[in-house]
């Protein structure tokens, strides 16, 4: 199927779009990144970049100026520290954008059917359902049955790793090639992976139980 | 119930204000107006502040520079001229930009949730399924569903009109005092409606059917 991948830079959506292209046996007809105003946006679209150029993807940037300026949440750069600890913590809820993984998908969605794809492919994975309830399955079923009855083409959503763990992606991801070394997780946005924050401890955590040895260099782990 | 209603300065969301303001008992927290790019998007924007101002609502501009800039529809500055006859001719569906619907709802998710409201109201009608996919039962149903899983606050979809025609929609707005001499409808975004686009012929037709005055001038009619 013609595919548009939502690639935020990140371990799942990187490992989406190696599944896409490889075992999934998709034609990516161009990725889509967002920028919402989250603490660490510009330097995951540097990662995002550098994946798309990997693997000779067009990439185009939406910005969300309004997410940004209106939304409440600590991951904006508008809002208050990002937590440190355990991603399943239930600190992290103040992390959550609200419904973000609506937004990219509706705007995935309108923009796919504006190219002519035929499916949007989203890395989220079974981990993410701790927090944030627009990563779950009764979230995900019937956003993708409003996709699909919303537009003409009658897009679908492809989510490779609904019923994945962050551990499988990585196994997954090493057996596919997915470059990790240039995907970029922590919150904090700085020059390097901060180690201490709850999507950072998630990525460690994630290498080590795979038994893969971590490209990440962090600040302090 | 505490709400936010998507206005876009037409008959069918001003009308959906009026109701949530009216008999719908609701506490109006805040109205959404998007900016996408469409030829009529400013003229459109004048109405809706008009009426805002009329119901005493904060109103707040969401711009959406990424689909202005990248979508395909003839509604927008970027597409081509905008057809003339009726909404339900096949014409008309070039008009369409793609699951606008959706994204709009989408964002209002987010913002209700950061604004702590519990409902999303929507003037989408019976009258719009002839070309719009995503104002169908089947698009709203699972994008209702979706909303209230994809959020903490388990935020409702609220669509009054669900049921009715623009006809049936003129009529109850006239009970309730809906100013529609302020709304817009035209595609074309002049000074006056145009009186020969879809959205014009289904204005004229629908006071015409209702049996009262319409309140607009047109260029020509």
């Amino acid at each position: 199927m013609k595919v548009v991948v939502v690639l935020s830079g990140g371990m799942d959506s990187s490992a989406a779009l190696g599944w896409a292209k490889g075992v999934g046996g998709h034609a990516i007809i161009g990725a889509l990144s967002f920028w919402y105003g989250s603490k660490h946006n510009d330097r995951e679209w540097e990662s995002a970049q550098e994946i798309a150029d990997h693997y000779d993807v067009r990439i185009q940037r939406a910005r969300l100026d309004f997410v940004a300026d209106t939304f409440k949440s600590d991951l904006l750069k508008t809002g208050g520290e990002i937590p440190e600890g355990h991603y399943a913590d239930p600190s992290m809820q103040r992390t959550v954008v609200p419904f973000r993984n609506g937004i990219m998908l509706a705007i995935a969605a309108g923009y796919a059917e504006s190219l002519g794809a035929e499916a949007i492919v989203l890395g989220n994975h079974f981990g993410d359902h701790a927090v944030y309830p627009d990563c779950r399955k009764d979230f995900i079923d019937p956003m993708a049955a409003a996709i699909e009855a919303g537009t003409y083409a009658k897009i679908k959503l492809l989510s490779p790793f609904l019923k994945a763990t962050k551990t499988d992606i990585a196994k997954h991801g090493l057996l596919w090639g997915v470059p990790f070394g240039l995907t970029w997780s922590c919150y904090k946005g700085g020059r390097l992976h901060c180690g201490k924050c709850g999507t950072c401890v998630e990525r460690i955590e994630a290498f080590k139980e795979a038994g893969i040895k971590d490209p990440t260099e962090y600040l302090e782990a």
